[in-house]
């Protein structure tokens, strides 16, 4: 398929919503590169994210899947930021000429894409083995945006939702077992907490979206803003999913497992109304974990004052010669 | 190597200019998304290309080639714009461990950011068949940039440079011949037209650069601005490395073949003083090749007024099967 003619189907699938006009974005497809603006006293956070075949997603993730995760992961980047989201630019290289599998791809992108006010403002379109780039921007007011280096002693650490479905799934499918249903969506087709990052905008001191896993980008948040934390392991929130593991195995996959793109945050401790009354406004889980102390390093507690070991070291993607994020 | 290594070898390489307090960029490497800024009054171009081995280069390119080449090509598409390079991502998918390659690479790369002054803001990094995906943007006044969309009945077209060389490197690389060292150039380290492409606002009706090959990217313009055009084929400019080369043979490769990253643009007929001058300052080959006109279509003439068919249905890359641009 020539590359106009992908190009074209794919901002069908898209719609008027990958036309200029949009907010932000003053020329869309179909130039040398898009025109978009930005209001004064905002900032726009910029981010990139690769998927590849075999890396990222493997042969049992649908085409609708694909495409919902490739946009997935940055807008939880920009959640992450605490930013609205406003254009997308889509580069992507396919090993041949499919159009059901475009049109698929397309249509699970442009399904999340409507869902959160995101705007196809371009892209590029290349043959090789499979892989999508997605750049996303998202509008925050100048000086608020959340980052990973403002967590300070005595803060609370958070975690949204539940974490270590996505790691369960995978670890089923490499097994060749049939996943739970729910930790299958957690993998396939997570959902970016964009109002949650929203919402955090002036509460919390630090965020990060858990791409690596909890402890592993927990371990940002602590080297950037030069602290040290403690976790409770016993108050990492369960699910139905994770019934019949026995806790270890759990704190473990919870600890250890990438791929929710679940919120993890700190706050001031005088915070904690706040987020309980933001838990009740968003209906999402919000956790008190633990919290940041001046001791560098990161420890995980039992309630019986035990050190637990989730015999981890950050979470590797589908494959183990992974090295991506 | 692991992620965070990665990152922080190619950030060195890169140096302070990848910090933040550069210019429009307020957070770079190292968070969720990088923080850019943009003045009242200024719009941003943004654009992303990928180059994959085996399509957009082979395995005669030097890493630092390709890095200079995946950055060059984005800011071709900035200078078509008539934007000024402010900021980039880069997204590198690698097969192996090479610090050595990923040095050269960078260097490359960095060179070229160096020279053109735009920052390194972000990026990503991940395992997979060797690819680059570049992310660029560049500032430009509110309503002056360039697209492809102007171009009146009556307008000259002008190209600038030389076409083709790129083009004559491939060949020669394909048939295992020795490439002329200027056309090598022009195929493995193009230089974007930054300057004219700036110099360009307020004169330039179109704009467009030149990646798919002359013809088929003034087919663009055309088609955009519901115009035609009619090229007079003996005003193409030649070089020394066609010099052995039918007069025919060399006006099929500059008319289809592309990578050359030169810009086609129109203006309307009075400005021909303008480009004289510019041509002057700039020192840039500025060659008037033909004009706009009402009917639709691409004509290329004989001075002698016989219609030249230059046999050639727009370039492909570097593979047959390659659909990219």
């Amino acid at each position: 398929m020539p590359e106009f003619d992908l190009i074209n189907r794919i901002a069908r699938v898209f719609g008027t919503s990958a036309r200029p006009g949009d907010p932000g974005c003053v020329l869309g497809i179909g130039d040398d590169a898009a025109l978009v603006e930005l209001e004064d006293g905002w900032q726009l956070a910029v981010c990139v994210d690769t998927l590849v075949e075999g890396v990222h997603f493997g042969p049992d993730a649908t085409a609708g899947a694909v495409g919902h995760k490739s946009l997935a992961v940055n807008l939880s980047d920009l959640a992450a930021m605490g930013a609205d989201p406003a254009w997308f630019l889509l580069a992507l290289t396919l090993p041949g000429d499919d159009p059901d599998w475009v049109d698929a791809f397309a249509g699970g992108m442009a399904g999340l894409a409507g869902d959160t006010g995101i705007v196809l403002a371009g892209g590029d379109t290349t043959s090789g083995p499979l892989g999508i780039t997605v750049t996303a921007a998202g509008r925050v007011p100048r000086g608020q945006a959340l980052t990973r280096a403002g967590a300070k002693p005595g803060d609370l650490v958070y975690v949204s939702g539940v974490t270590g479905r996505a790691a369960l799934a995978l670890r089923a499918l490499q097994a060749g077992e049939t996943p739970d249903r729910e930790a299958l969506a957690a993998l396939h087709t997570p959902t970016p907490r964009l109002a949650l990052g929203r919402a955090l905008r002036g509460i919390a001191s630090a965020c990060i979206d858990i791409s690596d896993g909890l402890a592993a980008d927990l371990g940002h948040i602590l080297e950037c803003s030069d602290v040290g934390a403690c976790l409770e392991v016993e108050r990492l929130p369960s699910a139905s999913c994770f019934d019949e593991m026995p806790n270890e195995s759990r704190w473990s996959l919870q600890l250890g497992g990438g791929d929710d793109y679940e919120l993890c945050f700190t706050v001031a401790a005088d915070q904690a109304p706040t987020l309980d009354a933001l838990q009740e406004r968003l209906g999402i889980l919000l956790t008190r974990i633990g919290s940041i102390r001046r001791e560098p390093g990161l420890t995980v507690l039992r309630r019986n004052g035990k050190v637990f070991d989730p015999g981890i070291e950050g979470y590797q993607h589908f494959s183990p010669s992974a090295g991506g994020g």
